[in-house]
């Protein structure tokens, strides 16, 4: 794995000692493999591939990360983060709760399942994870301003990291965004700016401000390969958690498809570090049916991604062109798991479906990746006899307009108890 | 104490193995001292007054604590549950961030700082913790349905840990309550009753309804005794997370006043415990102006609280005729510590206070906690150089109203870099 290449060439290409980013060594191209420094590069300058963090791990034990915090900082050793990273203010995410879910492993015909439940973490979304490594990265590489375009989770992560660590911020948004999603990311008083435009627009707006201000550090562009490494936290802690062992299924949403490429990149380093033992294990990638050009490539035995324009209640997964779809049908195909999509209808009732049997609200995504597993353990895909974990990346709080047409009180009755019994029919 | 009086008085008068509740013996009666046995009591036959759980704790010790799970159960040999809570399904709230605030702190002259996040909890609030305890003691109590009237946090709780445990709910609701606060109940399809009334109207009904369902556990009722102490919890961990020692400062929402007068008893409980050094320590009791009997019982140097009418943005905190009043007043008057209030616009500057200086977006009870500490500073009642606490108890998400009118973009601006750097001044 490209991660885990020899450190020699590595050494030879770069100057290891001009950033402290932990075990970080240098950026190399996913396509053509070429290698540079450490910096604030996102694309490769031989073939415009995406570049990715390449690391020496040095002697990691199950022991030294238990005795770490209870915050992805317990796993600092594998990420792209200075050693001292814990002496700067930032949002401490991760540790969240692995739920075992034997009602909802009943209602799907599972023998055994576990729910990932990020909704625990600090702006209750998986993003607090690769923000927070994003910050810690930025501040390492000189930037002093953390930045992004977003219309969701994100903007809430940057503008509460950036508060905490008494940086200045700059989120930038479509203008007509729901005043929920306006008001959770105006709270941290960083800069929010509203644009005129589609989200198309506000992330045009954001490549052209990161080649113009060279001290804003934009999480999803020019810090992207430290950003994106954040996400192997969610696997490393499902590893962990679970008793320092792989699941055997795991259903991952994809939006970008970054996400899934990264817990299964977690679940491979594991193995390869003797922290686990390396056993077979199948990774699922979960869409919306109105967002699905990784399940429609994966379907059709394609290896390239065609865009779509979105159209689904699952804005945080309306990625169009995703980035990392190609590496998804990789890990997918590797593994011998799927892609499969699922209707807004569906994803609605599978959030319904994990609330009412685990007390879980999830967000849309989160009805994403409950409904497609239903899908996929119907067709056969998902072996009902295998253990399998679902990834719960989002708080149904902040999508609330998925489900206001369907649910609401049972009744409305005058204060009586003959009423309630009424109701209730005892 | 009370609560750790000789077990061989109790032990003489109750049945100690009619339930397993762990290592609660009795209850016991705040006012006149009278003991029964352990049952869904909440009133004394006596004299009326609350009946408060009666233990006898066994042999527990800080390597027993670390060696349990990251939730409450850790501390199960201190809760009126059973020993073996952990083998049926709950919410396993706890084990919150334990925050170190120092840019807060620099903004309120503090020298050293901490923010309980309970934001964390699977709903997003402290209630998770009380319900679970009550869950726990209401099945062996043989309780078989989980109920509460709840115009918020405790109505999404409730909801959650019954569809969790698999327990049909109850939650009574005002029929004019906010859509947003139905909608995230609603989502756990229990039996959601919109009441046409306020709350004092949903509160009788909910007593009337204990009285004529035996398998019907109130969570906040008729197994009150057993939910507060879930409140404990809070205490607990701050004692914990500070490296097993007391804080010199805490500061508590008010509502019925059980929680303050439960984390001043979980200090209390590990300092007879040896479980910390019993160093003195002050308790603060913060409440909204709109409804601040408990203050103002305080500051007029009373022992009795007179019942308000509440009128107050902070509704979680509502509560015009709080049980707990007086043990309040008791706890913050035994410790040195003071009760104050603050207005809505102080609430609203101390939610936005917290938000930009540590990324923790609070709800309304938040805003009076942060706004109670820097009016308690500002008049010399809270030490800054002594270290201390504050409890933030619930989430931002669920009151947006409260900010809505306050908060927003910067600016609104068509796609380009010029119309950026033009806001922005760079």
């Amino acid at each position: 794995m490209s991660s885990m290449t020899s450190t020699v060439d590595i050494q030879q290409a770069v100057t290891t000692d001009a950033f402290d980013l932990g075990p970080a060594r240098a950026l190399s191209c996913r396509e053509c493999g070429h290698r540079i420094p450490l910096a604030a590069e996102f694309a490769c300058a031989e073939c415009f591939g995406p570049l990715e963090v390449s690391y020496d791990f040095g002697d990691i034990t199950r022991e030294s990360i238990e005795a770490g915090p209870r915050s992805i900082w317990r796993y600092r050793g594998l990420l792209p983060v200075p050693s001292n990273v814990r002496e700067h203010p930032n949002t401490e995410p991760g540790m969240t709760r692995l739920v075992k879910a034997d009602r909802l492993a009943a209602a799907l015909g599972l023998k055994s399942l576990w729910v990932k439940d990020d909704t625990g973490n600090p702006t209750h979304s998986f993003k607090d994870r690769v923000v927070a490594v994003a910050l810690a990265a930025a501040r390492e590489l000189g930037f002093r301003v953390l930045a992004c375009p977003s219309t969701g989770n994100l903007a809430n992560a940057v503008a509460a990291a950036a508060a905490r660590a008494g940086w200045e911020s700059v989120v930038l948004i479509p203008s007509n965004l729901e005043r929920a999603k306006i008001l959770t990311t105006a709270v941290y008083d960083g800069a929010l700016i509203a644009v005129d435009g589609n989200y198309d627009d506000v992330n045009r707006l954001a490549t052209e401000l990161a080649a113009e201000h060279e001290d804003w550090a934009f999480v999803n562009v020019n810090v992207r390969p430290y950003y994106a490494e954040g996400s192997k936290t969610l696997g490393y802690e499902v590893a962990e958690q679970l008793g320092w062992r792989l699941p055997e299924q795991i259903v991952i949403p994809v939006a970008s498809g970054s996400q899934l490429t990264k817990v299964d990149k977690a679940f491979r380093e594991f193995g390869e570090l003797g922290l686990v033992e390396a056993t077979p294990y199948k990774v699922f990638g979960a869409q919306a049916t109105g967002c699905s050009p990784v399940s429609t490539a994966f379907k059709g035995g394609h290896d390239v991604v065609r865009p779509v324009k979105p159209d689904t209640i699952a804005r945080s997964l309306a990625i169009g062109a995703p980035a990392d779809g190609p590496y998804v049908l990789d890990a997918v195909r590797r593994t011998g798991g799927a892609v499969e999509d699922v209707t807004d209808a569906e994803v609605v009732e599978g959030i319904r479906l994990l609330a009412r049997t685990e007390g879980i609200f999830a967000e849309t995504a989160g009805g994403v990746t409950v409904a497609t597993a239903r899908k996929l353990i119907a067709a056969g895909k998902i072996d009902p006899d295998a253990e399998t974990v679902l990834l719960i990346t989002g708080d149904g709080l902040k999508t609330l307009d998925a489900v206001q047409d369907q649910i609401g009180p049972k009744a409305t009755i005058p204060p009586s108890a003959a009423a309630v019994r009424e109701v209730l029919g005892h």
